[in-house]
């Protein structure tokens, strides 16, 4: 294992995952035998290593398992508790213990007639009444068209999310409508946007739960000004609506029209949320809660089927082997779908942003590898860029494929080239070919891969996906002891770049930086647009 | 170190890595200072180990290197003999030796006084000679405006290429111009593109050296058949450009102008010969020529500077020591300009299709960690997503950053907090924080990274960017003594899915699989498109 981690481990508190007796039975369950041995020797692996949840099919049979890996895995989940952890938070427990909050996305997805209280007050019905103020919202944009270009402002969870949902749902989204992301401070970002909007038919949505996020807020003064230059001060409230909690700082910009959302939501969790406006002006209120239907549909499969058939629990715990056993630092994932082409930089947020943590619960340390870095570019493009490595390289490296049996298209000639590469490189990296006279043509295999299909990428297939790794990360982070729903590292780099953005300007040096840091402020400072 | 190379590693023909005395000499360095302790001992630490080559500034300074590292690491570069492998290289001796060819993207680059021979041509003229032809194409369209859309049809090297660059150079680029790529199987990526285009002025350029890419040529025909359908077929040979060196299958296509380019020119090298011509239109000759430029300056400076001040060697050899000594898998490379957004997907493909491998010149298995993955996001979003991991997670990530001091907008109040984000978080990176009073806010700090800094982003320093990178590579895969300039990990998959693919649609069945492949091409045919 790789590990940055150089404060010894503890056993205060939390028990030692690698002291449970499930640990034990678990890392002796590695197998000597090969894939393709594994295969040869036992014809139901493939069947009894599949599942379903909802509409997906997940095959996991290409893992480097075996019965009695899974058997210690599923051991190991009940032992940590990963259903208790599960059901306190499906009910509103304040289970992000290090900001004493509960963990309550599942009830942006709840149905009408449930009832989850949380401090008193029923959320499900807050959840409701937003959702209605954004369908009736989001429908008007799209019947009257009295905007042609909707720009979303935000950042990280206030982004990715709609982003990428916007692109994957492209087939059902109303193509008149320009749906743009603008989420970077580097001001080519917006420039890039506005370039090609009209302000008379412009519509933007800042979101950002304080109001006070600021790339988020620079750049939503960069839209205003811009707008305001066209359409005069009284354009802002017809131009603007606002995603936040922070009803004064919205009024203060000029903003009338604010849709809300609560603490119990984390940011990249938020898509089912009033975050997700945008995705809901581009595919209708029907397709969007069609999306929180789908993902229902998981967060039911993971609240009730057994922890053997229980999907996330099972891929979570897979992920368990992989990255804190087996020493995989990283997963890739690769959408056979050219829709889902930032799924991966989502699932990067979803996942490293939760349990990229080196801290348990209790304040000790962990003993094993967390959270792996996630990264991956679509199938069939990622096969013509870093595929050689997968199959060729020195890196372990677990790959998630996703496809679809049916296009969102009617062009004859692609799409069964496109599933029958994904079913091609899973078996390439399971088995390789050691027949080659050469050894630079020979693929040693035993690479693992999960494939992962649905019938068609629709807004319930998505929302099931999304829901999925959702639970995923929770399991994990449950075994691995981690609060998955806090993020106090991006803390430190905030606040050192106040402090340097003012001595990139202003007359003051802090004096206080390294003498490397002191030297490229120096350098920038010599050069940057309006130095003398 | 995470492995999944499970054969021995030997010792036949190539000297082995670690037997050198300048490989225990490296290993012997690692120091037991922290980064805050080599800097507070050491004021001269952020000079010393700061370089220049043409208009970069690189600052590895928060490596984790002392002087005895970066000593070993030199004499290493000199023992495996990095320097005669970059003559022969820039000379045109065959070494890719799996393929025997020579390895002449340099050439693109050269010159036009310059000479150099292959197989007793002077190929510097035949450079020239395209350069002239692409130029004036480019050109005409760029002045009689008689194509407003167009579309580049090609993936991996004759995809990411054009596409990072033309996006990279958007603030020279001619807006006019709606400049798209085409590069995945899946009919969603075209369907996407075609849908915005008017076949009356869209320009198709198809981009494949043997013209029989499977999925390039999959969407040159949906391209042609659309194209015909609007024009009838007389208007393949104005709508469509070739850059190949098949010549004849380009004919049968219907296409009579063709751009050719060189078997010594890789894929992932290509950008500077024709396969550029998508971006060329959108930039511009001159904006071209000085691209190239910038190339050419990185390098001379390679052929030129000696070991110790040598940027490729000196980042290549650190890369070394995070890859094969310090474990790290990884390395996340992040550029804090918006426009430089697929950079690292473009790298993904440079660095890993070059050198991961795991089987040396001589056939037998490297004994350490070849190329590392490469991954990243434009920051400051990453650090709205992933960034929690790189601080507080358990994988140590080196970190390439990579900003400018003047943005290509003249948006106020942007670029600024731009920069300072890139200092703050190397710094946090490096120094971290230890006083908190609660583990969770801690940050243990030690995480290295590498600044790369340029006055602007303009074609020339982009060019400097990229042969930096590419000589990067080139010197990593002479000490790890691997061909960095095949690509045979590529080829099983291909292979198996010409077999899947008729299998998902015709009557046969191989019978030959792997019972969870069989299982799921059962699954596909009973859902897919025209199933009865």
């Amino acid at each position: 294992m790789a590990s940055a981690n150089r404060r010894p481990a503890s056993v205060r508190g939390v028990e030692r995952l690698t002291g449970r007796p499930e640990w034990s039975l678990l890392t002796a369950s590695r197998s000597p035998q090969t894939l393709a041995e594994m295969f040869a020797t036992d014809p139901g692996r493939a069947q009894r290593f599949s599942l379903t949840a909802g509409d997906l099919l997940v095959d996991y049979s290409k893992q480097l398992v075996n019965d009695q890996t899974m058997a210690a895995l599923v051991a190991l989940a009940d032992a940590v508790g990963v259903e208790r952890r599960r059901d306190e938070m499906f009910d509103g427990a304040p289970i992000n213990v290090t900001e004493q909050r509960a963990v309550l996305h599942t009830a942006l997805r709840a149905p009408p007639q449930e009832t989850i209280t949380v401090d008193g007050v029923d959320i499900v019905a807050e959840v409701h009444a937003v959702l209605t103020a954004m369908s009736a919202f989001a429908e008007d944009v799209r019947v009257t068209a009295r905007f042609r270009s909707i720009v979303n402002i935000g950042i990280g969870g206030s982004d990715l999310g709609p982003a990428m949902a916007t692109e994957a749902l492209w087939a059902c989204a109303d193509h008149a409508l320009d749906v743009s992301f603008v989420s970077n401070v580097d001001g080519a970002d917006i420039a890039r946007v506005l370039e090609r909007c009209d302000p008379a038919s412009t519509l933007f949505i800042v979101s950002s739960k304080t109001f006070t996020t600021i790339e988020t807020m620079t750049n939503a003064r960069t839209a205003r000004d811009w707008l305001v230059d066209a359409l005069g001060t009284e354009a802002v409230a017809d131009h603007f609506v606002a995603v936040s909690t922070n009803l004064d700082a919205v009024r203060a910009f000029g903003i009338h029209t604010v849709f809300g959302f609560w603490d119990w939501v984390g940011g990249r969790y938020s898509l089912a949320s009033s975050i997700g406006l945008s995705l809901m002006i581009a595919i209708g209120a029907d397709n969007f809660a069609a999306m929180l239907q789908g993902m229902r549909v998981i967060d039911d499969h993971f609240r009730t089927e057994p922890l053997v058939r229980n999907v996330p629990v099972i891929l979570g715990m897979i992920g368990i082997w992989n990255t804190s056993v087996l020493g995989a630092p990283t997963k890739a994932v690769i959408p056979y779908a050219r829709e889902l082409a930032r799924f991966p930089a989502y699932l990067q947020q979803l996942d490293m942003e939760s349990n990229g943590k080196m801290v348990r619960l209790d304040g000790t340390d962990v003993e094993v590898a967390t959270g792996p870095i996630i990264w991956g570019e679509p199938g069939t493009n990622g096969q013509h860029a870093f595929f050689q490595l997968l199959h060729q390289g020195t890196h372990l490296v677990p790959v998630d494929l996703i496809g679809f049996a049916r296009p969102n298209h009617n062009l004859a000639g692609h799409h069964d080239l496109l599933f029958a590469n994904l079913l091609a490189q899973a078996q390439a990296l399971a088995f390789g070919r050691t027949d080659s006279p050469s050894p630079h043509r020979s693929f040693p295999g035993n690479r693992p891969s999960t494939i992962i299909v649905a019938e068609r990428l629709t807004p319930s297939t998505l929302g099931q996906l999304i829901a999925l790794y959702e639970h995923i990360v929770f399991v994990q982070g449950v075994v691995w002891g981690i609060n998955s729903f806090d993020q106090w590292g991006v803390e430190l780099g905030k606040q050192l770049a106040q402090t340097i953005a003012a001595e990139l300007t202003g007359d003051h040096r802090s004096g206080s930086h390294d003498a490397s840091t002191s030297a490229l402020i120096d350098w920038y400072r010599s050069r940057r647009v309006g130095h003398r």
